[in-house]
C-alpha cells in the first residue's frame, strides 16, 4: 500500500504530532503564585545552589531532544532542516507512545558541524537526553564525538545505535535458534556507513571475531585505497583474513549476512554460497537487498528485515524509547556501551526461549512492554557502570 | 503569604510544570505507517518544495519558544541557564492556559549575545515564535534587534514590550476615567532599564509628548554624562523641556508616575507633588515604589501594581498570550508597533466603558477572555501591515 496520500492528509488534520501541555492548574491568584511568580523564585534558587535539582524539579527529568539538521532524511537525502520536522514529530510520538518519554523535535539550519555541536551543547541544559536523527554520515560520527565530550547528558545517534541494538538482538537470538556460538560465527556486513559501522563495533563487542564489511566498491580491507577515514578504521578491526573482493566473495561460507546498503544487491547465488543455515539481515528500506522470499527459496535459515509485512520486523523502535526511559530514570550522563548491550539482550530475553523460532526472532515493534524491559535492563547498566547521577 | 515553601514542595511533585505529549495514536501497523516511515516522507517532501508548509504540517503553527540565558530571572539576576527553567516553565504553563500556545522552555548556556542570536536562529525552524524571557539589559536590546533581522518569525522580548503593553492598557483607561487626554500628559518613568525603555517608546507612540524618565541618577537629559547608550538614545526623544534634577524633580506636576525601578522610592510627598487626579503604576514587585494604599492616602487618584492584593493588577499575563495567539493565528512574520498597540487597546476596551472606575481599569489576569480579544486584535494588525502569511 502506498501511505503518501493519507499521511500527508493526515498530517494537515492532525496540525502537528506533538503538543506541549501544562501539567499545572492555572485557576486562581493561588495557582499563579504558585506555578509562577512569586513562589516560582524557590526551586529557581535550589537549582542555581546545585544544578542537578533541574533533573527533579524541572521536566527535563523525563525529556529528550530529537534533533536534526535535515540532510539525510529517511531516504530522501539533504531536504533541509524544517522539512525534517515531520520525521522529528514522529519520532517524538514513538517515544511518548512506546516508553512514556517526553521528546521534542529541533531542526538546526546549519550544516557545519561545530555549528552543530554548539547549539546542542548551548540548550542542553533544557534536557535530560540527546537524540541525534538523520544527520549524514560522515558528519554524524564527528557531531556525535564532540558532543559527547561537551554535555553532560546522554547522547545517542539513533541511526547508528539503535539499529546496532536491534540487528545485535536480532543476531543473539537467530544464533540461539541456529545452534551456533557468535564467537564462531563469520558475518558479513554490506554498507560500511554510519549504520553499518556501529552494527560492526557493536557486533566485535558481542563476541564475533569474523567479520567482514563491505562497500559500493567491495570488501574492506588493509591497503584498499577506495575507503575513507571512518572505513579505513574498521578495516584494522575487522577482515581477520584481510580477504579482498566483492560483495559476493565475502558472502562465501559467511553465517550471517547483514545488509544496510541498497536494494536488490544480494542474489540466490549469493545465499547459496553461505554457510549451513545462512541467517540473512537485508535491512534496506523499503527495498531490502533480497526479498525474503527469494532468500528462504534460495535456502536461507533465519531471514529479517526492516519491514512489517514479513516476519522477523527489526526496527529501532524496540530500543531507543526503552533505552532513553533507562538513562533518564538513572539521571544517567551517557549512554555507554554497557547501557546498549543491555539493551539488545533485553530486547532478545524478551521473547521466552520456548517461543523463540526461525520466524519469530524478534518481539513485535506494536508490544509497549518492550520499551519497559529494555528500561530496567539499561537503568541498571547505568548503575553498575557508575554514569547515574543517582 | 510566604510561597517559598510551599511552591518549592509542589515543584517536586510536579516533576516539571509542561510535558510533551502526542497528538497521534500509535497502536496499530498502519499508525506507524502513516504518523511514521514510510508515509511521513511525503509531508516531508512538501515542506522541502514550500517551507511555508511547515506551518500547516508541523506544530510550529502553534508553538513557541520561551528562551533565556539566565542572567535576569525574576529579581534573582544572574543565576545561570538551568536555575531559570522554573521560571519559563511557568510562563510555558501560562501559554497554554490562557490561549492554548504551546511553549517550549530553552535556556541556552552561554552569556555572549552572538552566540546566543546565532542559537536560537538556527533553531528557529521548530517554532512559529520566540519569547525571549529574562535576559539581562543592555544585552537584551542587542539580543532582540539582531534575532529580528535574521528570523522569520516574530520575536517578542516580553519583559520589554509585554510590560509596555499592560501599562498602555493601564494608561489608556486611567485616562478616560481621569477625564484627561494623553496628548496632554507628562508622563514620569522611573527605572531606565529594559521595560522603561520599551514603555516610553510606546507610550510616545500612543500620543504622549510630554515623557520624563529617570534612573538612579536621577532624569535623563540631554548632556548628562552618566547615561548608558540606550539611555543617551532615550533623552533625545523624551524630556522635551531638557529638565534636570531628581525624581522628585520630575515628579512635580506630573499626569503620571510609572516605576519599574525599586521599592519605596517613591514617598507621600512627591504623590502630593504632582498634577490633579495623580495616576501611579509602581510597578516594582513583589514591594512597589510605593505602596498602593499610602499612595491613596496622599491623594493618588488611580494606582495600579503588579501585585494581585491590590485593585488594578497590571501584569504580562494579560499581553502575551493572546499577542503570540494573534501573530501565530496570522502565521505572522513577526510582532510589529501596530500590532503591540492593537494588543494593548485590546486590553482596554475589555473593559466596558460603562464598568470603568478607579478601581476598575484592568481586566483580571485570571480572565481568559482577555487572550482571545487580543488575539482576535493582534491577528487583524498582522494583516492589515502586511506581515502575515496568509
Amino acid at each position: 500500500m502506498d501511505y503518501s496520500k493519507e499521511s500527508l492528509k493526515k498530517h494537515y488534520e492532525w496540525q502537528g504530532k506533538i503538543e506541549v501541555v501544562s501539567r499545572v492548574e492555572v485557576n486562581t491568584r493561588e495557582d499563579l503564585s504558585l506555578c509562577y511568580t512569586p513562589g516560582v523564585a524557590q526551586p529557581c534558587k535550589e537549582i542555581q545552589k546545585d544544578v542537578k535539582k533541574s533533573f527533579e524539579l524541572t521536566r527535563r527529568k523525563n525529556l529528550v531532544a530529537v534533533v536534526t539538521d535535515g540532510t539525510a532524511v529517511l531516504g530522501l537525502g539533504d531536504i533541509g532542516a524544517e522539512a525534517g520536522m515531520p520525521v522529528m514529530e514522529g519520532k517524538c510520538a514513538l517515544f511518548k507512545a512506546f516508553a512514556d518519554v517526553d521528546a521534542f523535535p529541533i531542526c538546526i539550519k546549519s550544516k557545519d558541524t561545530d555549528e552543530i555541536v554548539r547549539t546542542i551543547q548551548l540548550i542542553s541544559g533544557s534536557f535530560g537526553g540527546i537524540n541525534l536523527e538523520d544527520i549524514s554520515a560522515p558528519r554524524c560520527f564527528e557531531i556525535e564525538r564532540k558532543l559527547k565530550e561537551v554535555c553532560d547528558i546522554p547522547v545517542f545517534h539513533d541511526d547508528q545505535h539503535g539499529t546496532a541494538i536491534v540487528l545485535v538482538a536480532a543476531l543473539i537470538n537467530s544464533a540461539k535458534v541456529a545452534n551456533k556460538q557468535l564467537k564462531d560465527m563469520k558475518i558479513v556486513i554490506n554498507g560500511a556507513g554510519s549504520a553499518g559501522i556501529a552494527i560492526a563495533k557493536m557486533v566485535l563487542n558481542v563476541g564475533v571475531k569474523d567479520i567482514v564489511m563491505c562497500d559500493k566498491f567491495g570488501i574492506l580491507y588493509r591497503g584498499n585505497s577506495q575507503m575513507n577515514d571512518a572505513q579505513k578504521e574498521m578495516a584494522q578491526i575487522t577482515n581477520i583474513n584481510n580477504i579482498k573482493g566483492t560483495l559476493a566473495d565475502a558472502m562465501k561460507n559467511a553465517d550471517v549476512f547483514i545488509g544496510v546498503s541498497a536494494p536488490n544487491v544480494v542474489d540466490s547465488k549469493m545465499i547459496q554460497s553461505m554457510n549451513e543455515k545462512p541467517i540473512v539481515f537485508p535491512m534496506a528500506n523499503p527495498v531490502p537487498e533480497i526479498m525474503p522470499d527469494i532468500a528462504k527459496e534460495a535456502g536461507a535459515y533465519i531471514v529479517g528485515t526492516g519491514r512489517s509485512d514479513f516476519a522477523n520486523q527489526i526496527n529501532n523502535v524496540l530500543a531507543f524509547p526503552g533505552i532513553f526511559k533507562g538513562a533518564l530514570t538513572a539521571k544517567a550522563t551517557e549512554i555507554n556501551e554497557q547501557m546498549k548491550m543491555a539493551a539488545a539482550k533485553a530486547i532478545a530475553e524478551y521473547i521466552p526461549p520456548n517461543q523463540l523460532s526461525t520466524e519469530n526472532i524478534m518481539p513485535s515493534v506494536l508490544d509497549k512492554g518492550v520499551a519497559l524491559s529494555v528500561a530496567k535492563a539499561v537503568k541498571e547498566a547505568a548503575e553498575k557502570t557508575g554514569v547515574a547521577r543517582i
